[in-house]
This record gives C-alpha cells, sequence and structure tokens, in this order.
C-alpha cells in the first residue's frame, strides 16, 4: 500500500474534518492514561457503524493494523499505537449516540463513544446510575476493552456483570457487524460469545454501541474511615461488616499510611481526619448505601454502633474514625493517585489476591522489595474488599533518576509472587495492553494462550487493537480460518 | 468399534462396579428433572479428573459420544441420551471432593459431582450460603452446563455471576486437562474463556471442579405477598421497591391466580394467605433481607410502611398483604409446579423479557393462546424482578389427551413472540438442549452460530453432550482444527 491510498480512502468514507495526519494533531491523541505512546500513521474518527466497517475493510484491504481508541484514559497502552508509525488509531469518539435509558428495565443503550459522566447524567434524571465508579472518564467503548472495575465492585462488579448486549465490528475484510447478546437480563441461550469482546482491547472486534444494566442510585451512603491499629486485622473487620451490613456494604477500600499521607502533604483542598503521627498502621475507608425506606442519621448511629466493639480495650483493631455522609472522605482516597504522583516515580501494579491473602502478601512484599531497594517507598492501596491491591511503589523525587529498568523488574517480580505464591492475578483491573503483555505471556499456560490465539483469530481474521492473545512464536502460522 | 471392546477399555479405567451396561440400570439414569429420555449404550462414573480424561480418550477413539450428566434435575435433557443407543453416558455424581470452604475469600472449591444442597451445608458452618435458589438440589457441574437461574437472580445473579474458575477436560484424543481462571475475585488478565463453558450443556468439555463464591447469609429475611388489583402495576412497584429498599430487595417474584390457585388446590400442606375468590389479579412475592445490624421486626415494620401508601383509596394496587419472616410464602410459590403437574399436562416455556415488557407480555400472550385453544389454562409465575417468566401453559386433565404436537407448536409460538416481537429470550435459565434446541437454530443469526459452531470445534474437537452449537447444515464441513 502507499500510505497517499489509504488516506484518500478513509476520507472518500469520513470526511477529511474527521481524518488527522498532521504528525503534531495525531501525536496529541497517541497516548493514554499514563502518559505519550506510540506514533501513529493517522487517526480517523467515524461517526457511525457502517463507516466503522467501511474503515475496516479499507484498513484490511490495505494491510494496516487499526487500534481503536476511547476516551484516552486507560493504563496499559492498549488505545495507543506502537513506535512502528504503520498502525491507525480509530478513534470512537463520535460514536455518542443512542443514550437511551429505559427506567422500568433500568437499561441504557449507549453508543461506544458516550463517556461514564454522560451516560450517568441520563441515568440521573431516572435515579440511576452506572455502578462503575472511578476517577476518570472512559468511554464506554474502552470501559468493556478494560473491563473497568473500580471502588465498588465489591457491590456491583466490573463492566462484565453490567453488560447485556454489544453491538460488534469484525475485522474482516467483509466488515462484518454482528448482535451479541440481547437487551434483557436474562439470556441463557447459547454459547455467551460477547464475553469474549469484554476485556481484550478490542482484539476480538470493534464495539460500536452497548446495553449496560443500571443501579437504583441509593437515597443514603455513610462513609467511615477507620484507622488501625494492626494491618493485619483487614479480614476481621471484613468479615465482621459483611455480616452486619450484608448487601448495604457498597465499599471496603484500604490505604497504606504512606499512600494517605502522600495525598494529604500534596494535595491542598484535604482535610486531615486524624491527628498527624498518630502511629495508625492502615486505613479502611468503608461505604453503606440504602433506599429511600432508610434514614441517613440512623444509618450513621447504627454504623457508629458497629464499629464500637473494635474500639475498646487494649486490643483494639480500630484507633480512630471519622464518619462522613458527603465525599470528604472518599475525596481523600481519590487524590492518592494525585498525591504519588506528586511524590515521584511511580511503579503501578494493578494485582488481585485471594481476600485472605492481601493483608500477609502486603506485609512480605513490601519487607521484600525495601530490603533490596531501600530508598524506594511502597504506597499500595485499593479495593481490599474485593482482593483488588494497587500495590504502588514510588521512586521519590529526592532519590535521582530511577534506574533504568528498575520499574520493569519490580513490576515483574510483583506479579510473580502474586501469581505463582498466591495464585492471584497480574490484571485486576485494568486489562492486558502493551505495558502488561510481558506478564501475559510468562503466567498464562501456554495451552491456554494457544486456545485464545485461535479464538481471537476466529472472531477477528485480521488483527485488530495491540494484544495478540496467542503465544507470540506462534503468531505466523497460527491459521486464521 | 464394538461395544465389547469398549466395555472392556472402560472397566479397565472405572473398574466393574462403576460402568453400568445393564438396559434397566441405564434406563434408570438416563433423563433429566422432567422424566426419561433416551437409550444410552452404557453409564460409565469415573472417580477423578484422570479417570475422566482417560475416558473421554477412549470414547474419542472409539468414535462414541460422551453426554455428561450430573444430578438429572436439568429441564432440557442436555443430561440424557438420545434413542440411537449410541451414546456413553459420564456421570458425574462420584467427584463430590474437593468440597472446601475459604471463609475469608467468601470461595467454595467443589468438585463437579458436589450437589447445591451439600455445598450449602458445609457454607452454613461459614454463616455463608450460594445464592442460587431452586426447588431442586442439581450438582455443582450441572448448574454451570445450565448456568441455573433461580428465585434470587435478581440480587445475586445466575451461576455465571458466582463463577471463579473451572478445571474443564477437552474431548480430545489427549484428553487435556485445562485450568480457566484463577481463585481471585478479581481477574482481568487475557480473554475469559472459561464463560464459554457457562450454560453450554458440556460442549466446551466435562467440568471436573470449579471455584464458587459464596454470600453472608442474611441475619433476617422478611418476605410479603401482595395480592394486585391489577396486572399491569409489576412495574410500579417493582420500581418503587428497588427505590425503597435498594440491594436490600432479594426477591420479586410474580404469580398468575391460576398458578397460585393451582399450588392451594393440589398442596395441601399449604396454607391459604387470603380469602378464596378475591378478584385478586395477580401476586407479587416480595423478599428484603439485611444482616445483623438490622432487627427482624424493625424491617417488617418499615415493609409494612412502604406497602401502606398502595392500599390506600379507590386506585389503590394492593388489595390484600400478608407478611412472613419463615418460609411459609415461598412454600405457595415452590409448589406451583407440583400444582400444575397435579392439573393436567404442562407446556413449560422459560422465557425471559426486558422487565418493562413482562405485564403487557402477559396480558397479551395469554389472550392470543386462549383464543385458539379455549381448553387451555395459562398459569404462569416466575421471577418477574428480573424479567424471567415461566409462562406455563396447563392442558386441564378434564380436557382428554392433549392433542399431539400442540405442546411444540406452542412453547414455538410463544419464543417467537418473546424473541421477535420483544427482544427477549427462548431460554431463560435451563440453557440450551435438545428440548429447545429448534428454538437455538430458529433465533440465533447464522452468522453467530457460525462462530460458535467453530469455537464449539477449538474446544473441543470431539464432539461432546447433547447441542451443536453451529449450524444444523454445516456440520460435516466445519472444521475441527
Amino acid at each position: 500500500m502507499t500510505t497517499g491510498a489509504l488516506i484518500a480512502r478513509l476520507v472518500a468514507v469520513v470526511g477529511p474534518a474527521h481524518l488527522l495526519t498532521d504528525r503534531a494533531d495525531v501525536a496529541m491523541r497517541d497516548h493514554d492514561g499514563r502518559g505519550p505512546a506510540g506514533r501513529a500513521l493517522a487517526l480517523v474518527r467515524p461517526g457511525c457503524t457502517a463507516e466503522i466497517a467501511r474503515v475496516m475493510a479499507i484498513a484490511a484491504d490495505e494491510g494496516v493494523r487499526v487500534v481503536p481508541q476511547g476516551a484516552r484514559t486507560g493504563l496499559v497502552a492498549g488505545g495507543a499505537a506502537d513506535d512502528s508509525g504503520s498502525m491507525l488509531l480509530l478513534s470512537l469518539e463520535r460514536l455518542t449516540s443512542p443514550l437511551a435509558i429505559d427506567p422500568v428495565n433500568r437499561t441504557a443503550r449507549v453508543g461506544a463513544g458516550v463517556t461514564l459522566s454522560q451516560l450517568n447524567a441520563a441515568a440521573a434524571e431516572h435515579g440511576l446510575f452506572f455502578p462503575i465508579d472511578l476517577g476518570a472518564d472512559p468511554s464506554v467503548g474502552g470501559m468493556i476493552a478494560a473491563n473497568t472495575g473500580g471502588a465498588r465492585f465489591l457491590r456491583y462488579g466490573d463492566v462484565r456483570r453490567n453488560l447485556l448486549s454489544i453491538e460488534l465490528v469484525s475485522g474482516g475484510a467483509d466488515g462484518e457487524v454482528r448482535t451479541l447478546g440481547r437487551d434483557c437480563w436474562k439470556q441463557n441461550d447459547g454459547m455467551d460469545l460477547k464475553q469474549l469482546a469484554i476485556g481484550t482491547g478490542g482484539a476480538m472486534g470493534i464495539v460500536t454501541a452497548a446495553t449496560l444494566t443500571l443501579q437504583p442510585r441509593p437515597a443514603h451512603a455513610v462513609t467511615a474511615l477507620l484507622a488501625l491499629t494492626d494491618a493485619m486485622a483487614i479480614d476481621r473487620l471484613l468479615v465482621a461488616f459483611e455480616h452486619d451490613w450484608g448487601m448495604m456494604l457498597t465499599a471496603f477500600e484500604g490505604m497504606s499510611p504512606a499512600a494517605y499521607e502522600a495525598a494529604l502533604r500534596h494535595v491542598p483542598r484535604l482535610r486531615r481526619p486524624f491527628a498527624a503521627d498518630a502511629g495508625h498502621r492502615y486505613f479502611l475507608l468503608v461505604e453503606l448505601a440504602a433506599g429511600a425506606a432508610f434514614d441517613g442519621a440512623m444509618l450513621e448511629e447504627a454504623l457508629g454502633t458497629a464499629i464500637a466493639p473494635f474500639m475498646e480495650g487494649d486490643a483494639a483493631l480500630v484507633a480512630d474514625v471519622a464518619v462522613d455522609r458527603h465525599d470528604g472522605l472518599w475525596a481523600l482516597r481519590h487524590a492518592i493517585p494525585e498525591g504519588l504522583r506528586a511524590s515521584g516515580s511511580v511503579i503501578g501494579c494493578d494485582v488481585a489476591l485471594r481476600r485472605g491473602d492481601v493483608a500477609a502478601f502486603r506485609a512480605a512484599m513490601t519487607a521484600e522489595v525495601l530490603r533490596d531497594h531501600p530508598d524506594l517507598r511502597v504506597c499500595d492501596f485499593g479495593h481490599v474488599g474485593d482482593g483488588g491491591l494497587h500495590f504502588n511503589m514510588l521512586w521519590p523525587h529526592e532519590a535521582g533518576p530511577i534506574p533504568p529498568g528498575l520499574a520493569d523488574a519490580l513490576r515483574m517480580q510483583v506479579s510473580a509472587t502474586v501469581v505463582e505464591r498466591h495464585g492471584g492475578s497480574f490484571s485486576a483491573e485494568h486489562g492486558v495492553g502493551p505495558r502488561n503483555v510481558a506478564a501475559y505471556r510468562r503466567f498464562t499456560p501456554s495451552a491456554v494462550q494457544r486456545l485464545a490465539g485461535h479464538v481471537q483469530s476466529l472472531f477477528a481474521p485480521v488483527p485488530i487493537g495491540r494484544v495478540a492473545f496467542g503465544p507470540a512464536a506462534e503468531e505466523e502460522t497460527c491459521p486464521t480460518n
């Protein structure tokens, strides 16, 4: 192919305003939530499913790899090009319709380019929300590609759990459009193929629209921040809260003292909940939510009653507690990433463990990395109620430049401990992309990779996106059916 | 092959006590929850995964189709043989270990032969339960094959939502054993291939063990039976209950007056909650559950307060209410199938609709079938809070023998209305098997069937079980990779 011919064919589909070829224009959009990435050939912004099917057919014909892109908030570089200069970014940002709420079914029919905040604004008119709670504002397509989790996974699950159907454009030369799934909550009528398009970064096709389930917005929510005397007490408090509150427990988040202090030190808008240097060993942010039949003040009082026994006596597990019926305590939790970035180079690990392994893992892993690298700080935090942990390490500004290769080596060391010693996962909620595909290759059994590679080539005979799920060495010989 | 050679090879693996060949012995086990089915060649009961792998390899070598079988409670004949006399039933009933509960992780590691009641007995020791609630006592393997739903789907979902990992024996001559998934709640680290083994009746391989998530057993539950003045009021009450109670609403079941009366008339142990012939148009069974921080009496009182406004004035939606903190009202709901069987021939349809379509569908569908068949009675009931409806029709004993072909024709007519007019599903919670595969063929787009057929042959190059998910005409030419 010649680039000129490709460009001309794409312009004929989307119009000149929606094909960016200027190097600077493209570079501004060739990144994700972790910063600059690759060097795409061009960026195309189709306006509808039919245009996407035509773009895919042209790209297949011209032998150009298409990389779908959402709102550029992903964390594994799945929506950015490599540095070959040969990939075509396909932005879904113009697919902002439909955006239709069915309030009785509690579903939203949305275009892939609708953002989480747009979806929630529309749902709020009916007292509903999409229960994926996170700091960024991703697009629906990006959330499906990453199978986004978030701070309320414990109660509402991830995107997978809240998705009923998708419209998928495959990468074949025919640009086939398939609907997978139905818009009713129960569908147990065949092989659930849509599952494969969730969390696979667009590799199975371009998701152009989806039907999502929504949840009733709780009328009341109460949040408590618990300062623990013992970081190993996470399990006992989790089990007790689930026993006492059942389905009303909507979040159970953990913060190391280092993560907590980084937020308070570097984010001036925050209020400090407790006196500094009180010797707190760990922090838990616990949220309860209830419907309109309840009274917020009553809920707050009952929460206090439930916590009190853990604050009594010499063996008290909870040293201090702050309670909030607004978002003040959540602001502290959500400010951690900003606090860490301001403190140095962040080496992020998005891992998942059995819930009962979290406390022991973080203690042992912290000791291990600090023994080898005394300049590091471990500033972990995360969704400990579901076993998800952002085991983030910080190379502080004051320690000078981070040694080359250290970040990748540490990430692999943490992943290996999680997977091989604990049977956990090296990716809890960010999905798989160029930034962590090395862990996928290492920790996924080769028979499973082979099967995944074959399945991928059935869905997308012409490869799409950044990740090949088959074994790397087999790529060339993998049948494309 | 010769049957004698096959038998000898199987006996060498499992021992003579675990291979049944006597026609009567086999026939006693060649059925599911709806009664007798086929005529299997033999029934083999391996005792462990290694034996299963060897059985699969022998069957592949001898050219015998294996049909996996659980506790024989399925409703689509997926675990019974056809009448060719050539299929081998593979019972998983001896796989009753492991049965290990991890109370902090809230998971159970279980063999495929563990039954729901055994699982719940073990979980109860830790204050936990597996939240698939139904009348029968299926095995874990059977529940995965059918993706069982049940009466608390609204809150806890189906088997799919409560499954973390499986051990799968493929049908290849090598009898490969694969582990798909990990035992932590969050795993977003590749293509989620285990999803394809859920609800596909064993077609992707034999599930020999699984890790399931458990839920805290609520300390308090209150049930209300509402007698409605208007069957179209389901939506308004559902939306109001979700707004008032949020995640505490654990069931929202519906019963037609005909289903309700059939249970009360034919099941003597039940107590009648309301005066007979009160003109009630529909019944809703609503359950609220709460943790130990609550008080059951307080919950009951709050429930009464929430219902009161719907009972006031000339436009009252609720004519009568009964409240219960034990299982009395649930007993009535669970007795419906028994009541229907005692009343005549049941023509069952397990359909799902958008929640807002349920009331209108049941009104129109009832009128349609009664117009054509005035002898029928429509006795529908189901999980209307999740859009699942057992649109069951009854050919009463007093109408004489049911006309040949009528049952199949009516089931297809109902399915067609659900799928084509409402975008719903012809199988809400029973999965796909010989009894409803005709609906699968008719209502699944052929491109999707083709893709499913190719995926099936990647997982199981030698076909397993009763359903081929590819298009029927293509079976012979379908590549088996």
